[in-house]
């Protein structure tokens, strides 16, 4: 709640500022903010028995630890508490003794991009605002235009015109004013921060509202209370434009310094091969750099990531391990989640999988490691994906000799 | 659990049998059987305090009303307890005063037939199964071949050739063993029934395997809670082969049996105007006839309804209210739900929702009702279809004239 809020403070120059509902990147060098709270506040009021009895089953759970005043009037999709598994099929195939999956796919809108999208709507209403904004043909899209269709809010959605029309399909239905941009993702962005200006839409553009990565932490307070407040070893997830990674260091920070749990895990950072500016700035030391955007998992196509400073502290302050996959190493992982969990995850939602797999392989870390695998987004979002993975069924003609023919050799 | 179960009795002869764990259909007359409950046992034990208290959150947080011994030792998926929304904006354009919805599509494989598979999947470890098996193309097989990998159960799945590729791709992505069958669904049935036979297998056919429906009652135990034991006047819910709405009636009869709700809704039975053989028998008074599959709505286009004799008998009891929709009335509510409510439904997911806006406008049900409309399956599972239903965005080069002159048309 915003009475435990103490501010925001740039990550880059460290200036500080009040935390007010529309408040955006610093004045002073344009950097991204954080949200600064008061630790001894939130743990006065919050402990393991409060949580216990707590009733609320979404996000909305933890309101001690978000940036709110309190949750509107609007009607709201059930977005977060997403289910948490034990699989030790899983574990067993990557010669690991405790493997927990987050499936953050089971959320109103299919992806954890859910949570940053109703905090956007929250806090658009408490700005006074009349309609919300942003720039992206993916899940913050998605998950804006189907949050703030259930709020009332009108959004308007601006997307390059090669959006692929599946995805601009589910923002035509949730009702969003869609704007196809003939041009570049750059082109896009630059008209809807134009746009945003001249309208005074709500900002809910990753790079810019320092309060959807508040949304975002939320993934980890859940996994702290799923698993008892007992830490694993290691949080496996996928990177794109930094801010997830980001989000969820905060949520287990913010945990360790209010005495709910009492160690930090280590974040294990997996970027595509083809895509992965951010672990390479950690594995040589040296600035990040752009990128191409090679990788079929186009949620973490970014070569240029938004969140970079953020997400390089997360990395770098958790000790994490920067983990590069290759788009085969996504696929096999796609069915080997699904063959041994039954859980159906995009690409860039199973590349925290393919992660864990190739750290154990590479021995980076140790086999009786406990490990939580981030699933940041449903494999239905992608099908064309998941039928280069899954491959193609045995066809038989409808008689029983057949079947036995086939039978034998399975 | 199965201590309340008297046993299983046949809709269609009355003969009864012991409920076994791998019991099918009626060893006399071949009609489906239906589990019978000690409801005065059940009354004893539960009451609205005893489910106030009750920390489960999944459908299995109504064992006492469950064919089940206990849950088995292996891992599950977490199905159930989904979403209930209230959509002032939604009744609003129906020209309702209250209306709910319930939104199945957010389940692990994103369609209430995982309440169904779940329970298969548990009787199936009953039963002391090795393998699970069904045949179709749609949500029964995606939600088996999930539920059954998360257990550590092989499958066999039958499919006709002509299955959609997507579909496909969902179960090999589970690891389900896909026979991919040269000829009509009726083919690839006859053969999976050949199959589980010769081999064993638990037999996951909505046609044969009873327990299914009292998996799918649950989101009926789950409405009713959801509306804190209040029932609305209806609820409305698409139609095919007839098991989700006979479970959905077992659900609420149940309830008023033991003393749960004190009145029960009457249902409304959508099915499209190409493929109606249930409502048709409803409102010819007729025996039912096949009918050809004439409709956008995969799931729900079913010519030959497997529960005819359930689904009948619970339309008929609950003085329901048979209503048919175009297959654009379909996708209007698709748009509709979508833009009101943030919900994005199947085709089949949002007929319900036609269902209830035709009524209305018919004069079927009166404004001052209260409805609950179910939402059966993701929209996500049929992006084609909700292309079709959203149209295009509007498409602009990038500069701001561009899209003042957009603005001033919006």
């Amino acid at each position: 709640m915003m009475k435990h809020v103490l501010g925001a403070k740039c990550v880059r120059c460290g200036g500080e500022y009040p935390a007010l509902p529309d408040t955006t990147t610093c004045p002073r060098c344009g950097g991204m903010l954080d949200i600064v709270y008061d630790y001894s506040a939130i743990a006065k009021e919050v402990n393991h028995k409060v949580m216990r009895d707590r009733q609320e089953q979404s996000m909305w759970r933890y309101l001690e630890y978000l940036p709110v005043e309190g949750l509107g009037k609007r009607p709201r999709l059930r977005v977060g508490w997403s289910p948490f598994y034990r699989s030790e099929r899983l574990a067993g195939e990557l010669g690991l003794q405790h493997l927990y999956i987050k499936d953050d796919g089971v959320n109103p809108t299919a992806s954890l991009k859910d949570r940053a999208s109703a905090m956007a709507v929250v806090k658009a209403e408490e700005a006074g605002a009349n309609t919300i904004a942003c720039s992206s043909t993916g899940n913050a899209a998605s998950s804006l235009a189907g949050n703030a269709a259930a709020a009332g809010f009108p959004t308007y959605i601006f997307v390059p015109s090669r959006a692929p029309k599946g995805k601009v399909s589910q923002l035509m239905i949730f009702g969003a004013h869609v704007i196809s941009v003939q041009g570049s993702y750059e082109d896009t962005f630059r008209l809807s921060q134009q746009a945003i200006e001249q309208y005074g839409w709500y900002n809910r553009n990753a790079a810019i509202n320092p309060y959807l990565m508040e949304g975002k932490k939320t993934v980890a307070l859940e996994i702290a209370e799923q698993l008892h407040w007992r830490m694993t070893d290691y949080v496996a997830l996928s990177v794109g434009d930094g801010c997830t990674i980001a989000g969820v260091w905060k949520g287990f920070k913010d945990l360790y310094a209010t005495g709910m749990i009492d160690r930090l895990p280590r974040l294990i950072s997996v970027q595509a091969e083809g895509c992965c500016p951010l672990n390479r700035a950690i594995q040589t030391g040296e600035p990040w750099q752009p990128m191409e955007e090679n990788t079929l998992a186009d949620s973490i196509a970014v070569g240029v990531p938004r969140n970079a400073d953020k997400a390089l502290n997360a990395i770098r302050e958790s000790n994490g391990i920067p983990v590069n996959v290759s788009d085969q190493e996504i696929l096999d992982a796609a069915k080997l989640l699904g063959r041994t969990s039954g859980v159906f995850g995009e690409p860039a939602g199973v590349t925290g999988t393919a992660g864990v797999k190739k750290a154990v392989e590479l021995g980076l870390i140790p086999s009786d490691a406990s490990v939580v695998s981030i699933v940041t987004g449903n494999g239905l979002k992608d099908t064309p994906n998941a039928i280069k993975a899954a491959g193609e069924p045995v066809s038989i003609p409808p008689e029983m000799d057949a079947l036995l023919d086939v039978m034998e050799k399975l």
